[in-house]
């Protein structure tokens, strides 16, 4: 990857002739089954211009409980891209609303002058807070039936899409199917050091292009960071094998009695009695977690090997954390 | 009122001289146990300045499911005061969450600067979409402490605090214990024209002015709106006539079958299977009713006798309504 | 007018049925020769109204220095509607740019995606911060021209309209053609309490009543305001009595030595060495006058007969004034 | 350059411990004079951050006219940070205010509640659309003694300061005295591919830090593109050699008929009578010079050599240009 880095192609990215960001683009576009796509620093961003090009200044927004865009991006949906959000429980599994849910959300269309307009929907797959949680195709395809149904617009947090798909043996794009946007990072599980994508109708390209602008996210040389990301998704083959891993970290944590997830993807999750004394316990014992939602997260990713997850078994149960 | 508002003594109230505005800011703060407050036009320019002097861009604000400053403010609670908020559910009685409900929204204090900051509570008493319902003094005691000890602000939307009070037969200050910050309207079940107020400390009022003018909301000659304001204060001692209006309407209804809340106050809420059928079956018989969350809403006020209720009962009776 | 109030015919104007709000309205339209009006509580909040309506986040606006969006209404042109400003000198006479003027700011149409947008001019006639000053219909139209030639839209805050049609001789229409939205007051120089409208097509207003709501400017039973409007409405052909006073006094302090200006309406504006010491000195005389950029300004209005401002002269000369 | 990017120890700097971030940051601040200093993604985004977090909602800013914050930023000044700008004009020579009209544009302080407040001074040394013009220490000085004077912060877009220290002979601390922050880019005339900094207090950092996640700003990795700006910090001394070239260039274009500025640093700007004409047939030619504001603009950077200037001065000669 730093080859590639240290070999790209670059341009003035902001006058838009960055040769190996177009290239991540036309890609990353195509893998993911839309139209266009514009590179940006970091996955917020790539949400929080999404919501923006969507939302007029007040419309509500619905997005399952704790989406990265309610939990994660320090209230930008709100007070900068303007909407006011409403959470949907997760009553069809972890991070996965019912299609009824989503329809008592939207409430009686009664459309006056006063009425909060609702006019999107935010999906997150797979759902980071919900454990790397997976919307499978027929549950997505529901939701985004029932949103049409009430004319809302769909946005797809696809930081983690990767993993959905690897997980479901899927393209990227048959998990797209009918949103009108979708962001997916590749500094996550991926491993490229910087960049995510937004992508969408070329109009929306256009528009998102000038909001990415807007907010200090047009870069000059980016293609160094673009030839990471084209790396990155030569991996997206691989993320099973982080799968795979996570779920030996859950069953060895299940053995010694930890109350943990069942990992659907590459998220370990686990409830703990006080999260503060945990997490120092495990960083003392060099086992990097991080809290996520009240709870300890894990995350398996392409620099861990089985052997590294054994390992940081061993030391959790030598620790003898609570 | 209106020989109030004809004779009512008048300056120029942008540069603050209206002695009439003055003489209601000041009663009212009174009544309300807060050191000041601030006239305003409508009860959501007295919530839109409350939250946009508390609330820093993108923090979190927690407020019971269905609050006015969620669902009837079109969104100017996130988009222009900048906040991010959670609803709450109402698992202590309609309109009221208990202190576990809380303080599991609050969530653990894990302090980066970049995690979501939540910093203040707003209440709602009586809550209008629950139906016009009360919290009673020791749950918002419990609610006050619990926000207190996590270091968060408190808002009440107070527009309906004068029932409240009616109801609990308590002055209208006892129910604004230990709030930053309180709002309260003059014409909704008071009946004046046009007016509310937001008050709190000094230097809170001071901002909230400031706040005030930048909305659009300082008027020139307001005194003689406050003039009929004050008058509507001299009946919040007569509001339980309201409430028992609202009992015999509910009572009425219920003896059809109709699906009707128990009204704690002069709220009468009704669910039915098609909201637009019966809300125009209900125009076409001359009871005016409006929809709130979904339900059909009866208000009972002070232009209505005890004979109207039972005329509006005949006529929705005749109707045959579904 | 009280009288008027005290009768007036109300609605619950939220719900949109206020008839003395919605006479107002028709006639305001009909007088400015708009297709449709609404009722504000305030001309800061016309104004705010008809700029959030048109600008979209970050597009250019330009207005002439010193215009009351520009300086009088706390940076809500900016922060809340949005807006980038920039100001144009006055280089055809107080508070009228010449086109030239206004074709260099608008500036050569390089459209990128990275380039600012100037999409909206904002005149202001009579311009209150220059001392009242009148743009004649022949520069409104080449202006209009202007900016209609490099696609800009165009409002007018038009406070004081009512004061540069009563000095020309012309219906206030006349000053109004070609523009897209204005704004006028009733609370001014034409003594109504409380009131302004801000007009435009019948879609604009719709859009306007929205964000009328939004910003809590939504009233009740605001007939008893309009009342006072309509009223006020009526005085618009006796304001060429107050522009008399204001050159009789500005003649008057002109005799004393003192720096006036040419009162083309109803301001006289009066530069001193050091406003504060004056102002005070004028109010220890009982003469209320208030600083406008820089400046004392004076108003001559219809609760001011001549007397008095002969009157208000014998004292100034008498105070000593620096 | 990309050697060092490709060996750049990383680490995830969301979280804070990127080790090369974290020491481009500490020498950044050095070089610049300030306590503490932040990477960002873009020049824009440093700025931006930097108003944000100055500017309360709708306080009024001052920059000399054709600041990049005023025109090259998309208005996020003001719909974003808040702020309502007003331009100085350029009295003292190209991109420098004297400090009367600085103090005339301050006003004299009438502070009531309904008054916009002037709280920021935003400078840009050297000024980007007056040329790379610098402003030296002594009217630096001034500047600041002016603003400080009338309780005003100052920032100071320092995207080319390294031009202005450079030209000067003075460390860039020189030329930050007395600011409360600065911004800094390496990617314009040091050649680096991405990355800025803002620099200021501890405690502006923090806050800084925060702002930065909320605008999507904060990248994981980020270690790889300090590597270049560490890199690009080492060439500060050797950017006499570019403005020798524009230099060169503007000589060479003068000869011609040619109306162009005196470069004081690198950068060339003539003024044509058809832009749009102009810059085509420069493309044509294969000299890549873009527009600003309203002049065509041409750049003297590293990549290029003296025998390129002269190359590109032959084919210009031979194009014929209007």
């Amino acid at each position: 990857m730093r080859e590639a880095m240290a070999a790209a192609e670059v341009g003035d990215n902001v006058i838009d002739v960055d040769p190996t960001i177009k290239a991540l683009e036309e890609r990353a576009a195509a893998v993911l089954g839309m139209p266009a796509a514009l590179w940006t620093p970091s996955g917020t961003m790539a949400n929080l211009i999404a919501l923006s090009v969507h939302l007029q200044r007040g419309d509500r927004f619905l997005a399952p409980k704790g989406a990265h865009v309610l939990t994660n991006e320090l209230g930008s949906a709100a007070w900068l891209a303007g909407g006011m959000p409403e959470a949907l429980e997760h009553d069809a599994g972890p991070g996965r609303p019912t299609p009824e849910t989503l329809t008592a959300a939207i409430g009686p269309r009664i459309d006056t002058y006063f009425s909060l307009r609702t006019t999107l929907l935010c999906l997150e797959n797979t759902h980071n807070a919900a454990g790397g949680a997976i919307i499978p195709p027929h549950e997505h395809a529901q939701l985004l039936a029932t949103a049409r149904q009430a004319g809302l617009r769909v946005h797809l947090d696809g930081a983690r899409i990767w993993h959905a798909a690897a997980a479901l043996g899927l393209p990227p794009a048959a998990l797209t199917v009918g949103v009108d946007t979708v962001s997916a990072c590749f500094s996550k599980g991926l491993g490229a050091p910087v960049g995510s994508v937004v992508a969408g109708s070329v109009t929306f390209v256009e528009r998102a292009r000038r909001m990415r602008q807007m907010l200090g996210g047009g870069v000059r040389q980016g293609g160094v960071l673009a030839a990471a990301c084209l790396v990155a998704l030569d991996r997206i083959g691989d993320l099973e094998e982080d799968h795979e891993k996570a779920r030996r970290l859950a069953a060895g944590l299940a053995e010694i009695g930890w109350d943990v997830n069942t990992p659907e993807t590459n998220i370990v999750l686990v409830r703990v009695a006080d999260l503060e004394v945990t997490l120092k316990s495990l960083w003392a014992q060099g086992v990097l977690a991080l809290p996520l939602g009240g709870r300890v997260r894990f995350i398996a990713h392409r620099d861990l090997t089985m052997a590294d997850i054994e390992d940081a078994l061993r030391r959790i149960k030598a620790g003898g954390h609570p």
